[in-house]
């Protein structure tokens, strides 16, 4: 089997999971934009999602963000998603946009508030029981804005507590995936800002709880694939949050920021052995001012293409250069597959498995983009508070 | 005369501009927590602002957002703050908030774009005629979040013909303040960035161009002091808009999270003669979980604190070690200044002035809280979006 | 007992341990500026060190850097330290300067590279065990400058392996304190760049292994006191480097460049109960271009400054604005605190001790600056490379 | 023409400078790593600049760095360069590594040592005269470690008295280029950190002073082909030194950190116009672990692979895209170019060009490298100290 081959082997079983929310509005703290033709509900936020899956092979399954996708009967949302080829992926909880959450949700000084939040948390298991999702992904906003507003430790005392009633609550084949973020919304500490600190509690909780990567909450110089590749040794990656940034947590498309990173750490995936189902590929990004859904089909694709390179890369040539301590040579095995064109491979495995070759000219030329526009008439958007 | 006399006397004419929608809601893109009692008018707000006012001293001015503080009769609005011994201060353009604007104001690539931009900034040189204000205060949101885009060279051609435009508008006595930012909300490319562009334009466009420098609108690692030092060196540094940070534009109190740093930035305006009127002492800053006045009140007192200790460093002493290169001596004489409790001196500033030695407790006192959240019942609550 | 009295009594027991190679010359990559009167030998620096516990009273233990200070004999080193009330503190391991380590020490792809490091960290216990040193201070420069160059995770197990082996070889009493380093000398990847990879590594060791927090070696914007007070909840923070920088690993004089974070600092460790004998509180910077013990006297000074702020805090005022979640009194509980003026205290305190209470005047009036400029000639002076 | 054919037209005829230095020793502050085979004088640094300059045919200048490259006769090093098929190119001044030079150069307190470090600078000048070398390139390591050690402004006077000596001492066709940097080896201020202070200099001394942009010599996250962009936009880019870096001024070979940024500078250079012989185009790297000679022809070719690229993107495809405001086709144009394997063009152009089309494995055949460590044996190697 050449490399070629194997390469299409692996990227032809890959799974991206795509965030219900970015196909909705979203913006910054400045103003959001809206678009025409945007979902009005989670039904319609799976019918998009389904395109891209279309278009792509690759991206069966959508995650959903309580509150802003409930619904009254989530079998229905799943048989919805099943009817369309998609399955219902992780729940993503949200505790930071309820007025009470102002100083906290489960790190909150007062119980009272902490109380409602895990109530939250549980409920979302419950929605897990009911789309037979795997995934929980918590990200908490919780922090301080000032150095003083709060103890520290108390916080990550009462953190502890909120996990440890969520842990227990899992049932057979559910996880916990815990996130963290260096900072925004909180300006002076985030109670969980660093893989670090997402790690000691996983660590503490037991097997079903797993650290998620944001590709955009780290601080400015951390190497990413460094943490991954220590996740991944320890058995404690559960997935990635995809997305690009220049400066913060910007939220742009995965691979249009760094390309080069997202190759490094689609590597060490490789490397780890973690291409398989049970690290969650999802995207987390938003797309405030250009067109939703090639938006998030070009991510995919670039999620595709940095995979891709990192199974070209020649590990045997690659481990010869590094056990001689070849710099030169090791650093130019990497670079070989970096520098590699694989868009012809990638339209190669794409026909292969019935597609068109161009998944961005296929959607443009299917209409789906003039039928939302004409039909989506009316109604709210969905949005990031909705 | 003592230092402290002297001090004191500096002080007692220092103007700190307070910003109009601090009084407002604010918050993240995440969620905007809404206060009981906040304005639902410019002139609440102004009744606000009175209340710092009244209790510090040193903050006769308000400056305003238009169209946040758009009014029918703008010489009405001058006179209401008069009334309560405010004046209006700088006019602050908004380009950044109409669906228009979606890829840029007077740098977007539709021309259309940037005449009603444009529009909006000469609008505002009106309101200056009409409220007296003597700055308009341009800030401006226009970039790119991908790299291709826009033509980065291009976006400057069309901002320096906006700014060009703008500036032959100006009368006698007003003056255009150009603020950078590195990010947010373009994640690519901002069109102006950094203080180097920003003085660039100052440059060219003539003496009633000047720099404003925001204190959290740089990159990790900028001494701000020096920019500060060299803008007063070529006589360009018209204001600050100050808040503090730990990450990125995070907008906390000023001298909240680096009060050492605002110390350095007012030991460099005295040194370089900045302290007069020439030079605009504006707060910009949000208080998305802490109430309102009470917080622009502290930032007042953070700013006069800092500035107080600047006025203490021995600049005799300080010179001499500098000249013979002691290090240790020259530090140690800057930090005399920083490590002295200057809160006794502001107290008895204060007293001198007539007002209470302790601002927040007066104001806690005054009730005025209480009324504002059993008066203003009702309405839209002020805030970035209105 | 008043909270003056019952901070100075935990100031009095203070220890803060100096760096043995601060007393010696030192540089940049660009250029290592001499200065007269430096040591030439450990016995010198201790010399050196006696004169700075002397003046501030609470700096009575030296680290030790091997091979930097290597003497034939340690016990009589020992002596000579305790001869001039000194003790001996942390023994530092030298891992970075022979030519075998350009690609790394005990994570270096050649076994033999590694069996050498590991040998001379097994040397560093033997010295330990000679001098009665508690600490075993390990700091690894290893990493890699190119993507490719070495495979990331299985220099994670080269390095379990080693701290394993080292692990064992402690002795009762003695501990391992693993530092963290985000880059330099490695660009690329770092093999223990993070909190959380030193964390990780010392939970698997056991009890005898613990984290020690460098105060320049972390990404901007990172919350170094957030992380001081998680190690301190996981009982895992084994001590500090002090040193202050505005960049990168700058290793200016502690507390120099942002005396409010190193106050922040202090408050966790005193929250945290850390502020007694299991945490060693060292310095570790470089006096490039001041004079060395002055500047030496002037960060025991700042730590000590920083300690008593931390002190005075009203920790019951605290606690009950932060469970009242009243941000802006919590915030004003702590900054109170802050900016008060501890120098007077101090003062008293140094009195009380029977010492000067200005020790860098007294230190100044001593004459020893002087007495080693005309004693030390001729030798070769200590630096990082001897 | 096609594309192809014009983008190798334009390589044909590009220009990279190698730094003398890169060919000698070089380490950071924790050690130097000697290599065998160094060059031990500047004639053999030339020797081995010949072998860039062959294989890679593009490398044809040589920058000097004085006094590292000091020769009693500069116009026998001329000499000698020519008959290798090489000029000199860019003099670098060094006002850095004497011991006046403690607390700065032209910006020192002592005007003794400022006249002193001045006719170094002039002396250079005078060199340029002797190698005909066009640019006098100067980089001040000047600035502060501590606040308040000497004064901000006060430093810029000196500076720009010192600057405008220079200039007038420069004769016809020559040029200064004013490099700036944010940190190292001064920690707190430096005294020309960033673009804009270099830029403001350069403005005012006349149209002979331009900046040259380091790469690795900004603040994290700052969008170094903005600043290319501005600078050709208004006539002041004077050249680039070439490096990559992950955290601060790495000094890595150029386009190994972060190739997309280069392609991006490149495609600025390329739209601005500046692929021509105004600009230099020069490396400024170490190769601290890494072999000397390969990792300066592979730093070419990523230069070249970038330029490449720059070359190939489609600009009327992307001008269109950018006027109607298509983000997604614009960014798609840009990234069409970069996603492009170039190396079998660039493979295509080296054997138009008569050369071998793989550079390394050609220098790896020459035997060059065992004989320069066979025969460069004794005598002292060159490195930045000499």
């Amino acid at each position: 089997m050449t490399a070629a081959t194997a390469a299409k082997a692996a990227l032809r079983s890959q799974a991206i999971e795509t965030p219900s929310w970015a196909y909705g509005n979203s913006g910054t703290r400045f103003k959001v934009f809206t678009q025409a033709g945007v979902p009005r509900s989670p039904q319609e936020k799976l019918d998009d999602a389904a395109r891209v899956h279309e278009f792509t092979g690759v991206a069966p399954a959508v995650a959903l963000h309580i509150p802003w996708d409930r619904v009254d009967d989530y079998g229905a949302l799943a048989a919805h998603a099943e009817k369309r080829g998609l399955r219902l992926g992780a729940v993503n909880s949200n505790v930071f946009q309820d007025d009470d959450y102002k100083l906290g949700s489960v790190t909150h000084p007062d119980p009272a508030v902490r109380r409602k939040a895990l109530g939250h948390l549980l409920e979302c298991v419950d929605i897990m029981d009911a789309t037979g999702s795997r995934d929980l992904k918590l990200w908490f906003s919780d922090g301080t804005n000032y150095p003083g507003q709060d103890d520290i430790a108390a916080r990550q005392d009462r953190l502890a507590e909120a996990l440890a009633a969520v842990y227990e609550r899992l049932g057979d084949g559910q996880r916990m995936l815990l996130e963290y973020k260096l900072f925004e919304p909180a300006f002076y500490s985030m109670d969980v800002p660093d893989w670090g600190t997402a790690y000691a509690h996983c660590l503490e909780l037991g097997p079903k709880a797993q650290v998620v990567v944001d590709t955009g909450h780290h601080a400015p110089g951390t190497n990413i694939e460094f943490i991954v590749a220590l996740l991944l040794r320890a058995g404690k990656l559960g997935g990635f949050d995809f997305n690009s940034r220049f400066y913060a947590d910007d939220d742009l498309m995965a691979g249009a920021a760094d390309p080069f990173q997202l190759f490094r750490i689609m590597y060490e995936v490789v490397r780890g052995g973690g291409l398989g189902p049970d690290i969650a590929f999802m995207l987390d990004q938003c797309h405030n001012i250009e067109p939703k859904i090639p938006a998030i089909i070009r991510s995919v694709m670039n999620v595709q293409e940095a995979t891709a390179k990192a199974l070209l890369v020649d590990r045997d040539a690659l481990g010869a250069a590094q056990a001689e301590g070849d710099v030169l040579a090791a650093h130019a095995v990497l670079m070989d597959a970096y520098d590699t064109d694989v868009r012809p491979l990638l339209a190669e495995l794409r026909e292969e498995m019935g597609l068109d070759p161009d998944p961005l000219a296929a959607y443009r030329r299917s209409g789906w983009s003039e039928h939302i526009v004409a039909e989506r008439v009316g109604g709210a958007q969905a949005g990031w508070g909705a």
